[in-house]
């Protein structure tokens, strides 16, 4: 590897270790590391959205998770329930969350099965 | 429609208009009426897993949206992105509720395209 | 179009029509006359696999159709809809259908978020 | 935990080893437990919906597998494959049922590939 | 909205327009300008993704549209078909696409059915 | 298993191997091998889609991958990453797939949650 590459992966997983106040890089971001433009504008992204605004961090980690149980990715439920509750989500608001994309699949699903029309007040 | 089965379906659509404070029954409900044993549980779940608990009713919601946009059902999206709007949702908070929402997605296929390994202080 | 693919296609759709017992072939298999090869293939492959076997033709038409809701698939759930009410299908047993294809929905995220152990008897 | 709540997982536990003719809880139930709102819910609900009907329970078991194998949830497929089998599903039936997913899952997608139209006859 | 806000927005539009060789701006990025900071890093990942590297823009479309097939969102099947059009791919490579996907989607339920265990070769 | 059926098995096994240039069966064609029917129609089909046609088979095995990551099935990413590799694919050109597989799941999710309507030049 060059050592220009090199020093830019060196900052961004310095970057990622200080800002998860970690001290292992995870997988997930290793293995962006063998496509650094990738690595460089997910990192980027991620600290950008995630961060607080109108949602806390911890209803954009349950958010996350609740997308991840949807397309059933095991390694994005884990880290991100762990992060969620890293930043503060307790057990209770796990289940919550976990309750409500149960909920969510089933009636997608039912409106599917009965081929729901969009409401005029919904439009 | 025998009458006992039409009491037992106007007690519950009267539950949804007092409960949701509308006037008319929405095209989902009216759907699920043709099978009542379904409507009755479904109702009941809602009510009982929407309510206020650990997490707040407008996080609830978000999360139901997050969910539906990830399986692109659009008459649930416009349903509960309007409920959720109902108890208090700002348009600042949906739209940094779909940044997640999308940053997730792709990070799910990431870690899918990657194949990566969960890391042991996940397990 | 070529004299020898038009034979062709006419072949096929001579056979849809006498096997569906319709006098119009139906938008998808029109969609795929556009790639004659995989027209052949796929309606040889259905009328294969939708045949009576150890499942009869009504379960599998049930079966296809709640993959189809599961896929958000509107087409196919209003055209399958109607092939197994055509076979036989009545609106108990679809109602009965859509109830499960929730149930699982809804079950297969409560395993993806608890992250359920596959047990040993099941291995 | 308060010898209420012991009490309630106990009668619903031995409900769930009665009614699956089971010495052993599988991890699915033991999961739920964590949340025993959704444990008294979601085995209500199962016991309700899969049990006979205008559809069998076998039928029932292998729409319920075709879901869990269109959303990848290995757990759900193989627990409900046994379950089907159990009930009287043979070999050949689950082999039927996976050629209808597979082909199901494959006229979705050509579906949207071709952007077809919903015929008149299916509106 | 703020004259810096008009000025910013002003400016992806008109990169939009150079890039793309279009008049007018599609809806997609016209409802991503509800929300600046999404619309900038979504346009700038896409330009810089999309562009030719080792793989030519015509391969990397039909890998949008293959995607997005798999995922039923119709107006990115639309819009990326229409891109991929205008880069030089011909009605047959799009078919063959098509083709591919159809395949794959199935072969996936297949894996998944028979939950076939990963060979050694390729771990 | 009865004499036919395995010669028939075998003939097929064999033309898998010389097509392609491998010594032993994987773990797929193994399992559909419990239903010849599928296992032959499955064969047939992929030999003949995934041929070179108006695309390269690189290209066709990367838009198989691309389908495989967005449904989260891992048999077929390893299996058909390494396919691709065999027929020339770089580590650079599954990168840059990997890309646009992220990219195009996150704009579909986009799509969804912002409801965007279908531009009058895609109709």
């Amino acid at each position: 590897m060059k050592k220009k590459l090199k020093g830019r992966l060196k900052k961004i997983f310095e970057d990622i270790k200080k800002n998860r106040k970690i001290n292992k890089i995870p997988n997930f971001w290793k293995s962006l590391a063998h496509n650094p433009d990738n690595l460089e504008r997910t990192w980027n992204n991620l600290k950008e959205i995630m961060k607080k605004g109108a949602l806390d961090p911890v209803t954009k980690e349950l958010i996350y998770v609740a997308v991840s149980i949807t397309n059933h990715c095991d390694y994005c439920i884990r880290s991100h329930t762990a992060a969620a509750k890293k930043k503060g989500a307790t057990d209770q608001m796990i289940k919550e969350m976990i309750d409500v994309v149960g909920l969510a699949n089933q009636n997608n699903k039912f409106v599917a099965g009965y081929q729901v029309e969009v409401d005029k007040i919904y439009k």
